[in-house]
């Protein structure tokens, strides 16, 4: 059984991310990680507006912020510009109110990269830690479920 | 008959591409931009490796470099986090040496903003200009047609 | 006479705004414009909470939004990681409810690049055009008597 | 005694840093580590030439690169457009061809968020680790006591 179709991703290296070393410069792998996590939401089917505030439509933002309390990312080998990446994300909660996505660059099955995003929910207003959003939880069960058939 | 796929391409809008006034940023368009010009050369069959510096594999970097001269755009509507833009692409030989792209981004058929590019050939080593890769010839020639046919 | 300090920036390039190529990636230019701006309003007097939202203690965030509707920049030798580069403004009213700024790059007194980027007042809530804040005109008004007394 | 001034460094958080959160988008930071890390290079009195590839007047770039191997940040507390922060750098070698930096930053007084980059000294053609480029020991050792007279 393999690893549910939304968690793994595919990325391609564009000229604008490298450095005059000629490899990615090393920040880009952070984004990349982001947009990863928010493509993978967008393929299970959670909508962008439901989760992150300056989406169209929204008559509100949404009352949950997530914002990123660590991050981190240690680089194997070096990625260059026109590199087909595969992202593979392992998702997990941490406790009620936080959760991490770590990222797994590979370029023909050789590990490249790997980069964390941890995230932590609070109330929009108050700055409160809170319970994250329904959306998150079942994405993050979800995964659960995925990563463990695949044992 | 339609445009060539590989000058309509799609861009999802991602939330790190926003800043604090709840849209994209206007700079990220100009990104945008390159990287469909890229990923447009991949799609008609040019290697990166054939254009870019800093791609694997590569034994030297490219003879000619195409730095950017001039770049522009225009915003006619808000951009914001998750809208998921067609990019059409109206490439242009200007002369032997340079050559400009137009980049218009729609939203549900209607334009919400237009970039270009503008690049010219030049000698690696003499940063003295010259005629254009054949690879970028063929590609601006393969376009032209396609968008001819189109009328 | 000289231009007032307010308008006469300067720029250390970094390692990260350059690309493969060795020298600065285009779009960097564009973002350093919207920066330099930023610094001459600060310089000038006007806090950034005035202007911009996101800021720390604002109460609201402000009623006009500036979003920017043109940009172009044009680049006439390579910049180079670690280059330090003096930035000129020439801020411009256009009308009522819009201005632009030229920013005008240089090394040694030699032009390297140009970026221009035009913005439009809008009522945040309505989205409709409207006149341009208070500390807007007033820094547009001293840079102009600035830059005629220059003549 | 006080740290050296070229391990105190300053950064204004600018507009295009923050995300449709109204705070300061996460991976922004790395690039400012890096950055400071430069600055403090600059402040020391070692060229960007001597140690970054893709500067001007070099006849040829660097043998030793110095790829990032690791990075990562915590965040304390958010970051807003217009927020002057202080940068505080504490570098550390960790072996004879590795060293990391820490940088911390803070807004009057109260830590916002830390960043770390480790680096690996390699040679540029053979990719093989070697020994940290001279200058980067100098700097590495200065710091080292500068931060020990602080105790």
């Amino acid at each position: 059984m393999t690893t549910p179709t939304w968690l793994k991703l595919t990325r391609t290296v564009r000229f604008g991310d490298t450095d005059a070393a000629g490899v990615m410069h090393f920040h880009q792998l952070l984004r990349w990680c982001h947009e990863a996590w928010e493509e993978s939401l967008e393929l299970y089917g959670v909508e962008a507006k439901t989760i992150f505030p300056g989406c169209r439509d929204q008559k509100h933002w949404p009352d949950i912020a997530l914002p990123v309390v660590h991050c981190n990312a240690s680089f194997q080998r070096a990625v260059h510009g026109g590199d087909q990446l595969m992202v593979q994300l392992a998702p997990q909660r941490i406790d009620q109110s936080s959760f991490e996505v770590r990222s797994q660059f590979l370029l023909k099955e050789q590990d490249v990269a790997t980069g964390l995003i941890r995230q932590v929910a609070i109330h929009s207003e108050t700055r409160r830690r809170c319970p994250l959003p329904d959306a998150i939880s079942r994405w993050l069960e979800a995964a659960q479920i995925g990563q463990i058939r695949e044992l």
